[in-house]
C-alpha cells in the first residue's frame, strides 16, 4: 500500500512545474523533504536546485552523491552554474568547467569573479543581438530561424562588429513598425544600461523606476557582455527586504524553518551574545546606584519603563532613516542631518512631555510622591531625546563610514537607550530625591 | 541671479523622466519640494503624481488648487485614476467620472470596488486581444496597425466573441513561428490567470514563481476583464516588505522622512502608547517583589538582563515564523506547530544553559553568591523557554484567527518576556535566596 502511494506521489510530482516542486520541498520537514527529493526524476534535479532557497539547497545537495550532482550540473549553462557554484565541491566545479566550451567557460569564470551584490553576479548571457543596418523584415526572418527566444526578451540588442552596444530594439517597436525600415531608424540609442561592477541594489532601483523587463550589461569599452532581467531583480528585492528584517531581529542569515537545532543555535548565537554584553553593561549602570535603589525601591520598578519606551522610540526613528537611506532618499550631507535632528528632537520632546507626563502622574499618585513623578517626566523626556539623537546619528555615521546602516542598528540603539535610560533616571533620582 | 537659477533648474527638470522627478521630490524637504513642484510643467503633473509615494503625493496634492488637480487627472485613464482616487476630493472624483466614456467609467468603478490588497485593485486595462481562428500573419498586420503596444506586452490575449479567455499567445512564440499557422495552433491554452477578488500577495508569489511579465485577470465566467503586470507586482513586493519592517518598529504607516513634527507624532503615538502600557504592567510585576529587592538590591541590576535576552530571543523566533508564513511555507496544522515547538524549545534550552551559564558565573563571582548565580541560570533558561513557546504560539494563533501574524507580534512578545522574565527571576529569588 505504501509503495502504491509513492507511485501516485511520483506521478503527481512529474506534473508539477519545477518552481512548485521547489516550493513543496521548502515547506517539508527534513526527512519528508529528502523522501520527496528521491522521487523527483533525475533530469529535473538541476531545474529544481536552481529554484530552492540557499538553506534548502544545502540540505538537498548534501543528500546527493557526486554522480547525481555532476549529472544535474552538466545540464546547466554558465549563468545557472554560477548561481550554484558556491555550494558545489571545488573539484567538481573544475571538472564542470572543463566540460564547457570556451565561451561558456569564460562566461562562468567572469560571473564567478563578481561579488554577490554586483550586477555581474546577476547577469545572464541569453541575449539576441542584431546589426543596425538590416531591415526589420530581415530581423523578423532571423528570429523565426532561432526557433526559440530566451525568456524575458522584450528587446533585442543592437551591436557593431566588435560587439559594442549601439542601441536596443524594443520588441513592441519591432512589431508595430514598417518592416522596410532599418534597425537604425527605430532603435533606441540611449537605453538604460549597467556595468558588471555596479551595485545590484542600484540596478534594482533603476528597474523599478523605469519599469524595465531586461537591460544590457556592458564592459568599460561599451562591449555587450550580458543582460539583466526582471526575474533576477525581483528575487534580489525579496532577498534585500528579508535580510533587513532578519538583521533587525538578530538572525545572521536565512534559516530554513525546519533546520536542525544545532544549525539554528549557530545562526542565532552571535546577536544573542552581543545582546548579552549590552545588557550586562546596562546592569553595571544600575549597579552604580545600588544605594539609591535600596533607599527607594520604587525606582527598580519604574526604571524599565524609562528604558523600554526609549528603545521603542529610538527604533522608530532608526527604522525610518535606514529605510530612507535604502531607497536613496537621504544623503549624509550636513544640512540633512541637522534638519532631521531638529525634527526628531521635536517629536521626542512632545512624546516625552505627553507620555512622560501621563506616566509621571501615575507614578506620583501610586507612590504618593510628587518628586518621583517629576523625576519620571524629566527622565523619560531626556531618554527620548537621547533616543532621537542616536537614532539619527548611528545610521548617518555608519553610512558615512561606508558601512551598512541597518546592520546591528537596532541592537545599538537599544543598548544606548537601556544604559542611558537607567543612568538618567537613577542619576536624577539620586540628585533630586535623596 | 536667483531667477536665472530657477530657469536653469526648470530646463533640467524638463529633461528628466517623470520617475526621476518623483525621486527628486521624495528626497527634498517640504519647502524645497513645493518649490520644485511649481517648476514642473503642468502637463507632467499627472505622470509624476502617479510615481511618488502616498505620503509625498499628499503634500503635493495639498499644494494644488482644484483647477490644476482636475487638469492633471483628466489626462489619466481609468487604471491611473483608480490609484489616485483615494486622495482626491469626493466631488472631483464624480466630476472626473462624468468626463469618461462608458467603458472607462465602468472600469474605474470596478477598480474602485476592490480592496487595496486584491488583484482587482492592481490590474490595468491595456490589453491586446485577438481571435483564435486567424493566422499569425494577420495578427502581425493587426499589431502594425495599432501603432503602439502597451508596456509589458509579452503576450496577447486570445478571446472569443463573448470576451471569454481561450488562451494566450506569447510574443516570443509569435515571433519564431510560421506566419501561416493559426493562433489556435500555437497559443498556450492553460495560462496562469487570476480573479479580481484574489489576494494580491498570492498573485505576487505566482509572478515570482513562474517568472511572469503579465497575466490575464478573468471574472467568474472566464471573461477577460484586465491584466496584471510585473511593474505593479514589484511595487507590491516592495510595499509588503516595507510595511513588515514598519510594523515591527511600531510605525503605523509609511512616513515621509521630511514630514511635519505633528504628522510624525500622530504616526508614532499608537505603538508608543501600547509599549507604555506593557511596560507599566512589567513595572507592576516588579512592584510585587519590593521587599525582595530591598533585601537584595543586586536583583534590580540583574533583572533587565533576564528580560532583555528573552525579548531578543523571542523576536528571533517570531521573525522566522512570520516570514515562513508570509512565504506560505508554513501551515497552521497541529503537526507543524508541535514540530516547531519541539525545535524552538530545544534551541531555547541550549541557549539558556550556555548563555545563562556564562552570566550566572559572572553574577556568582561579582556578587559572591553561588545561589544568585544558580537563580540567574534557571531564570534565563525558563524565560528563553517562555520566549520560544510564545514566539511559536502568538503568530500561529493570530493566523488561525485570520489576523496578520506580523502585526504587533514584536510588541506582544516583548511584553511577555519582560513581565515574564521579571516574574520568573524575582519569584525564584524570593523562593531560593530569602
Amino acid at each position: 500500500v505504501h509503495r502504491q502511494h509513492l507511485v501516485e506521489l511520483q506521478a503527481k510530482l512529474d506534473e508539477l512545474h519545477p518552481a512548485d516542486v521547489a516550493h513543496l520541498l521548502e515547506a517539508l520537514p527534513l526527512e519528508d523533504r529528502l523522501m520527496v527529493w528521491q522521487l523527483v526524476k533525475a533530469e529535473r534535479d538541476g531545474d529544481i536546485l536552481l529554484e530552492v532557497s540557499d538553506a534548502v539547497r544545502e540540505t538537498l545537495i548534501a543528500d546527493m552523491d557526486d554522480q547525481e550532482l555532476l549529472a544535474a550540473a552538466r545540464e546547466m549553462d554558465a549563468d545557472a552554474l554560477a548561481d550554484l557554484a558556491a555550494e558545489l565541491p571545488r573539484d567538481m566545479v573544475h571538472e564542470l568547467m572543463e566540460g564547457l566550451d570556451a565561451q561558456q567557460r569564460e562566461r562562468l569564470r567572469s560571473a564567478l569573479s563578481y561579488e554577490e551584490d554586483q550586477v555581474g553576479a546577476l547577469m545572464d548571457f541569453a541575449m539576441v543581438t542584431i546589426r543596425e543596418d538590416v531591415s526589420l523584415e530581415v530581423v523578423l526572418r532571423y528570429l523565426r530561424r532561432l526557433k526559440e527566444l530566451p525568456g524575458h526578451t522584450d528587446k533585442l540588442f543592437v551591436v557593431d562588429y566588435d560587439g559594442v552596444l549601439k542601441g536596443v530594439l524594443p520588441i513592441k517597436r519591432l512589431l508595430v513598425s514598417d518592416p522596410d525600415k532599418t534597425v537604425a531608424q527605430i532603435m533606441a540609442i540611449d537605453p538604460v544600461l549597467f556595468h558588471p561592477d555596479e551595485d545590484a541594489y542600484e540596478a534594482a532601483q533603476a528597474f523599478e523606476r523605469y519599469n524595465l523587463v531586461s537591460a544590457p550589461v556592458v564592459d568599460k569599452n561599451g562591449k555587450l557582455i550580458g543582460r539583466l532581467t526582471i526575474d533576477e531583480i525581483v528575487d534580489l528585492i525579496r532577498e534585500e527586504s528579508e535580510s533587513e528584517v532578519l538583521n533587525m531581529a538578530g538572525l545572521r542569515e536565512e534559516e530554513d524553518i525546519f533546520a536542525s537545532v544545532w544549525k539554528s543555535v549557530r545562526n542565532r548565537w552571535f546577536w544573542l551574545a552581543v545582546n548579552l554584553m549590552t545588557a550586562f553593561v546596562a546592569s553595571r549602570v544600575i549597579g552604580l546606584f545600588d544605594d539609591t535603589i535600596s533607599e527607594l525601591v520604587a525606582l527598580a520598578a519604574l526604571m524599565p519603563i524609562v528604558a523600554g519606551i526609549g528603545g521603542n522610540s529610538g527604533n522608530q526613528t532608526i527604522t525610518m532613516i535606514v529605510r530612507a537611506m535604502a531607497l536613496d532618499q537621504l544623503t549624509t550631507g550636513k544640512g540633512n542631518t541637522l534638519r532631521l535632528l531638529r525634527k526628531e528632537l521635536s517629536v521626542a520632546l512632545i512624546n516625552g512631555l505627553v507620555w512622560g507626563g501621563v506616566i509621571g502622574v501615575v507614578a506620583a499618585v501610586l507612590y504618593d510622591s510628587l518628586g518621583l513623578g517629576l523625576v519620571m517626566v524629566s527622565a523619560m523626556t531626556l531618554n527620548l531625546l537621547l533616543a532621537a539623537l542616536m537614532g539619527v546619528l548611528i545610521p548617518m555615521t555608519l553610512a558615512r563610514l561606508g558601512r551598512d546602516p541597518a546592520m546591528g542598528a537596532s541592537v545599538m540603539i537599544t543598548a544606548v537607550t537601556d544604559s542611558g535610560g537607567f543612568f538618567i533616571f537613577l542619576g536624577l533620582a539620586s540628585l533630586c530625591l535623596m
